[in-house]
């Protein structure tokens, strides 16, 4: 079965038994996925960037317990609007391969200020 | 084939094509992840909650691409650790199944502040 | 005495004497910044538009608290490129009022997608 | 005169003008606020710490923009709710004090994961 599919189906019922639909306009899910998104920025910001690389086994559990909520929030949002989000991110991508050719964009950051 | 799997490695050749994988650090890329959350964020901050779910046509292709920056980033960090999210949002699932109980939950955002 | 100034200075001696110049690259602080105005989104999350002007008192007291993390986050950021918050926040608002002449912008978002 | 007081009465000038208190709930203050902190992110994401301290001209004046951005909506989130910033932000450093004894926090960010 389809992965993204069944994840959706889940997080649907989990809304539901708990009659938590009402709280989640489009609105209020795009807040809760930044404020997700900030929690995993916490865990890194006081790092340089190669210390980034050697999280401890404690930061990484927090580490997948926080990608796991923006997920979650991310497949809430694209459900809302029945976007796929497998295809809306192979769709990016390929719109990044035209917006940054190799040979213009090799090894440089500024190129790319939005990917 | 699993379809974040095939993701992940078309990133990968994506990035290692253009020698951007320099630039990536987890911390770098937990950044970007954040400023894309609020570039979703920045589409719906003036509307009222209701009107959120009433998107014209060039809204929804601007959420569209912004949900793909998203996944594309958080995939990104993911690979970083080995972290697989279909597991991790499932994982979390489960968590808040025990940490938010049908019974006291039913109905109240004062549960959740944190889901 | 100029009041900014003296936060200011505050600051510079509170981070000094704790040695912690040594975390705060611009890079860092901006981060932290993002991570503190996230906290003070978290609080208004799940509330209709309506709500969010009647916080009880203990989330009265976490809004003020949140508030001045950003406000000494912001602060030291400015601090790093001798910028002086209160002549960019002028100089903004001058800008503001030409990009959004009375005439065209009254009564409507539309107009303003980046204030 | 008091230097925020003559931001806080100029933004209230602003908006009345255009019709604005209608669309700026501390809710969506919240939203835009973290929107315009993420756009300062933005400028140094791909930066390593020590590059953050060398923005050239244009993007100084980015930095600029964006914080006066910042403290206008800061101003106004405060001003919703009758906060003073600077007594906020001085009363926040005064309980960060108490929270990071310099004989504790010295030279380590372990101790401070929310300044």
């Amino acid at each position: 079965m389809d992965q993204l599919q069944e994840l959706k189906e889940k997080l649907e019922e989990f809304n539901k038994e708990r009659d938590w639909d009402q709280f989640h306009s489009p609105k209020n899910v795009a807040m809760a996925l930044s404020v997700e998104a900030s929690e995993i920025v916490e865990i890194f910001q006081w790092m340089q960037g190669e210390e980034s690389f050697e999280l401890d086994a404690d930061e990484k559990d927090k580490l997948e317990e926080e990608l796991g909520d923006v997920f979650l929030y991310l497949q809430l949002l694209a459900s809302k609007y029945d976007i796929n989000l497998l295809e809306a991110g192979k769709k990016k991508l390929a719109k990044n391969r035209e917006k940054y050719p190799v040979e213009k964009a090799k090894g440089s950051s500024k190129k790319y200020t939005d990917l």
